[in-house]
C-alpha cells in the first residue's frame, strides 16, 4: 500500500472481528516494528505478542481498575461510558517493552532517558502503518500501571511497558479521521 | 513509494547536498507527521521549518556545546569524532515541539505526561518516511538543551522541544541499515 494512504488511514478502532491474526501477517507487522530509528540504533525494544485470552482478561481488569480510578481523578465524563471490551476482543494484542539503558546521550541529561521512549514510539506507529497497509485495525492503548503490567506480561523491572497495541480486524466500518487546520500547527523560520 | 519500501529506508544522513526543500515537498512531509495518532486526538505537535542561515547556526553552536558536554560525561570516544556540521549544511531542519497539556490520561498519571511525546515521536516517524517516499533523507537530532533551543526558536515556556529532524537530498550514497535478528526482540503469549 502506499505510504501516503497508510499515514491516512483510521486507527483506534474499538469493535474487532473474532479472526485471528495470521502468523505471517503478524510477523510482517512486527518487522516493520524493528526498522524504526533508535538512538545509536541500539534497537531499544521488545514486542510481546499476546493471543492468550487468560492474560488479554488480566490487562482487561488492571485496564478498567485504571479506568475507574481515572474517572474519579480527572472528574471527565466520558470515561464513565468508555467501555474496555476492545482489550479482550481483541484477537491480538502487541506489547511494546522499552529498554531505558539503550536511550543514547540522553541518558546522562537532566531530563534525559527519553530517547528510548521516542524510538519505542516509533515503532508503535510503523506497526500501525504495516497493519493498517494489510488490512488491519488497531488502538494505542496506555492506560495501565507500569508495575502491574510488567507482572502480567513477565516483564523484568528494569524494562519498562510502554504501550499496548490492539489488533484486528475490523468489526464494523469506521468513520474517518478528523485533522485541524494544518495552518494552526506549521511555523516557518526562513 | 510503497510502505514497507518506505519502513525500511535509510535514516540519519550526515552529508547532505545543499539543494533546497521545494515548499510543495515540504508541504507533503508536514502534512504527514500532523496525521500522527494521539491521545484524545488532541494533537499536541507545532513543527517549525527552518532554512534560516542564522538560525541553523545558532542551533549548531548549542548541539556542539552539548557535544562538548556529553565528551566528558560519558567518555564515549566516538562523540569526539562526531562532527555535527549537519546541521548547518542540512537545508532545511524541523523542530518539533510538544505541548503537555495534551497529553490525555496520562497527565493524571504518576509517571504521566508522557502521552504527548510518545505522539510527537509518531509524527516524527512519519516525517521521516514521507521524507523519504519523497526521495529525501533525514536525521533525528535531539542533543540541545530545551531551555537553549525554546529562545533559539521563540517556543513559550510550556511547550517543550522535542526533536530536529534535519531533512535534504543526500550529498552521497547511503549504506543500508543493519537491524538485529528480530527473534531476540519478539516473545509470544498465545
Amino acid at each position: 500500500m502506499d505510504l501516503f494512504e497508510a499515514i491516512k488511514g483510521r486507527r483506534s478502532c474499538r469493535n474487532f472481528s473474532p479472526d485471528p491474526v495470521p502468523e505471517d501477517d503478524l510477523g510482517k507487522i512486527l518487522e516493520a516494528g524493528t526498522w524504526a530509528p533508535s538512538p545509536l540504533n541500539a534497537q531499544p525494544w521488545e514486542f510481546i505478542a499476546i493471543s492468550s485470552k487468560g492474560v488479554k482478561e488480566k490487562i482487561f481488569s488492571e485496564a478498567e481498575r485504571c479506568r475507574q480510578w481515572a474517572i474519579e481523578k480527572t472528574g471527565w465524563k466520558w470515561l464513565g461510558k468508555y467501555q474496555l471490551d476492545f482489550l479482550k476482543t481483541a484477537p491480538m494484542i502487541i506489547a511494546v517493552i522499552g529498554d531505558p539503558e539503550k536511550s543514547g546521550v540522553d541518558m546522562f541529561q537532566e531530563e534525559g532517558r527519553m530517547g528510548y521512549q521516542h524510538a519505542c514510539a516509533a515503532a508503535v506507529q510503523n506497526i500501525h502503518l504495516a497493519a493498517y497497509a494489510l488490512g488491519y485495525a488497531t488502538l494505542w492503548f496506555t492506560l495501565f500501571d507500569k508495575k502491574v503490567m510488567r507482572e502480567i506480561l513477565g516483564v523484568p523491572q528494569e524494562k519498562v511497558p510502554l504501550a499496548l497495541i490492539c489488533l484486528g480486524k475490523a468489526g464494523s466500518e469506521m468513520p474517518p479521521v478528523s485533522r485541524k487546520d494544518m495552518a494552526r500547527n506549521i511555523r516557518y523560520i526562513r
